[in-house]
């Protein structure tokens, strides 16, 4: 910090306000970020995370901006979407001192059918480098969705609905890379009290008994249920 | 959201940025906020959270900035701070679509002895209207707060040290509003391991035997020790 004694303007400091969104979802048992290739300088061409300016003309929020940047760049209406925090500082953009309210959102693997020319789904591990501080902010991103994975209906999120419990219980294990015994998980699934039991629907069950089959309760679609304790606690 | 169709201008928006801190303490058994009134308009000698502008200049990032305006308005150097998340909007702030960067940060009610002028502390519950949105910022770090304490060392930043445990226990109570069993406290504590008794220091104990007195090991002083599970789970 420069805690300079020079008098200081009082008036407002304009910066550049972004935001970025990393989409995540879990594709053959890892998760993926959708990258986009960004169309214009700084960093053409360059895969990285959907951003974009706020638009104060259009924007009642950051929020707003972040469902406006990701609609455009994969069109989705409403995923899960939670703020992830800001990212700031003279030397995270070329164009100069900036904010970014950063995103993250959750999707199922058949939410976007065909992505869209320019975007690309990528294993989070193992990227290659990503413009601005995309590669922190990924990483909070996904130090975040894993740690409330422990204690929240948050994993249910990347599940294309309707779904078993034994298809719930081989995402959450799948996102919190450890293995979770599958009585303690589905108590857990009950205490959190989350789902809704499809009426009269089973899955055709091929080599196992048919199961029930779950959706989200309408209440916790854009909110999470958040647990007193953690699946492996 | 408005998402108008008409061409935007890819020129940056230049947003009004300014960080806000919710100073809290423990005292008389409640939570505190440090209120500061202002000197200028909007809201001129209203009690609001310390706030300002960034500025580029002398700030490397809105964490600099926030600690830059927590010392210049109350002399804290280092206490610990967090981001709490960042609120934005045309309606917050009368003098334009602005985005706000707020932090928290804990203290022990010894660390202001005299707070300066322009400051009181404030039980949070029961406020009078505050200027901004700032009664949501400070909900907002109140809940996190509280929420917190159920599985990491970040009430042990209301304690003055040294501390006995009892006294530490007696402060997780108080912040969390209900009452812990002192034997889990204990054990808690214990699975944290984030203090250090202090060789040779007892307190004086009063009616009770001399206690053992502890601190925060180095590493937890700017960050938190978190835990698997809640103090009541």
């Amino acid at each position: 910090m420069n805690a300079s004694k020079n008098n200081k303007t009082e008036n407002a400091a304009l910066l550049i306000c972004t935001v970025d969104v990393v989409l995540l979802t879990l594709r053959e048992g890892e998760l993926q970020v959708l990258l986009v290739k960004r169309e214009r300088e700084p960093f053409a061409n360059a895969l990285a995370l959907p951003g974009g300016y706020v638009h104060p003309q259009d924007d009642q929020s950051c929020l707003d901006a972040a469902q406006r940047v990701l609609q455009s760049k994969t069109g989705l209406q409403s995923p899960y979407l939670e703020q992830l925090g800001s990212f700031s500082g003279p030397g995270r953009d070329p164009r100069g001192w900036s904010i970014s309210v950063a995103y993250f959102a959750l999707v199922p693997p058949e939410a976007l059918p065909s992505p869209q020319a320019g975007c690309e789904w990528r294993a989070v591990e193992g990227l290659p480098t990503l413009p601005f501080d995309h590669a922190s902010v990924l990483a909070s991103a996904v130090e975040r969705v894993r740690s409330k994975s422990q204690y929240s209906s948050l994993p249910a999120h990347f599940c294309s609905e309707p779904f078993t419990l034994p298809q719930l219980h081989a995402v959450y294990a799948a996102v919190m890379e450890e293995s979770i015994n599958a009585v303690s998980c589905r108590r857990k699934m009950e205490e959190l009290d989350f789902l809704e039991a499809i009426e009269g629907a089973k899955s055709s069950g091929g080599a196992h008994r048919p199961a029930q089959l779950y959706r989200l309760k309408e209440a916790y679609r854009l909110r999470l249920k958040l647990a007193e304790r953690g699946l492996n606690a």
